[in-house]
């Protein structure tokens, strides 16, 4: 029995990227591959109620810095030294997740998710500036012009939102978020249980 | 070079309760001793401008469901099989956490610790009501008119007070916190890396 396993992501979330370096290795070691599900976690946030860490816990103290310590051990932990914060962050991101989908109907999706990755996690681009993100794609020998025409089809904004709203049905308040089958995890922090669950739904009696 | 290692704790938080369970296992595993230190939550709540998780999210769909998942989750892979939610929850622990640090004062700290988390999180008890909190102890064969008349006094609630104000200064937020040296650690999923960080401290090249 072979468990369906779902990556939503935005690329404008850095522990997103976080996990989407790290999957690789994962789907490896289960010998599972991982289905990404590009989501909208502005449209999550609406549709849940929900609000990004940096302006929920603004006014708490010791709160944030605590997270970006947790982010600097978790980054230093897996050697993940390519990571750099976005200088642009909060990003909008509407038209890349659209770009996402676009590719995931056309072709070129990996290239498009490791493009896109990069720019936002690595490089520090202002890819919230479709001009800026334009131009970061077609450095990178990709097809600006025909992912983003693409990405303002009906049928691809229509999919984009679909999931969106289908992964808070499911349970999904932000990303990353996992589903191995029908179970959830939330966050960074549950890749170990995720590769555990995979290995668990797949039959192995024991995990990592 | 031995590391000192605080567990910051207030009886009301189950987080806290599922760290006391597991700590004896990581002190018996890095051979460090582990110190409590007693906090008021509801302090460091109002030194930071934080709020319990069941307040700041009640309106945000989905998440105190994933949150409770969380839980349930850790519960049996750690098979804390004891643990029961506690339906009197939120409990005001002001008296607790002065019978806690009398009895580091005065003696009777580890038997204490134990009953209250017990009547707390396994026996479901009404331990925010002194009456029954006294009971409580009582029955455990503990000296509840010594505990609570020595919780009185200015020195305890002094001490109190200042473990509370001492853990926001070095960026406390909430607890479970665990102080490796200066290092912080927060929640109950940072167990494992509390205990690599005790290690590494303690100059083990490597951890578990």
């Amino acid at each position: 029995m072979m468990p369906k396993v779902e990556f939503l992501f935005d690329f404008g979330s850095p522990n997103a990227y976080l996990c989407y370096k790290l999957i690789p290795e994962i789907e490896e070691r289960t010998a599972r591959h991982f289905d990404y599900v590009p989501v909208l976690l502005g449209g999550i946030f609406k549709l849940t109620n929900n609000r990004p860490p940096m302006e929920a816990f603004a006014d708490v103290r010791n709160k944030l810095e605590y997270e970006r310590l947790d982010m600097r051990r978790f980054v230093r932990q897996h050697r993940l030294i390519e990571f750099e914060w976005n200088p642009f962050f909060p990003v909008n991101t509407l038209l890349l997740m659209r770009g996402a989908v676009a590719t995931q109907l056309d072709g070129g999706f990996d290239r498009y998710v490791s493009v896109v990755f990069r720019n936002m996690w690595e490089n520090a681009t202002d890819m919230g500036n479709p001009e800026v993100a334009y131009a970061a794609l077609e450095k990178a020998g990709l097809d600006p012009d025909a992912i983003f025409n693409r990405a303002q089809s009906p049928d691809v904004k229509h999919r984009l939102m679909e999931n969106t709203r289908q992964a808070v049905e499911r349970g999904t308040f932000g990303v990353p978020t996992i589903f191995v089958g029908d179970e959830i995890f939330f966050g960074k922090d549950r890749l170990r249980e995720v590769e555990q669950e995979i290995l668990t739904q797949s039959g192995h009696p024991k995990g990592p």
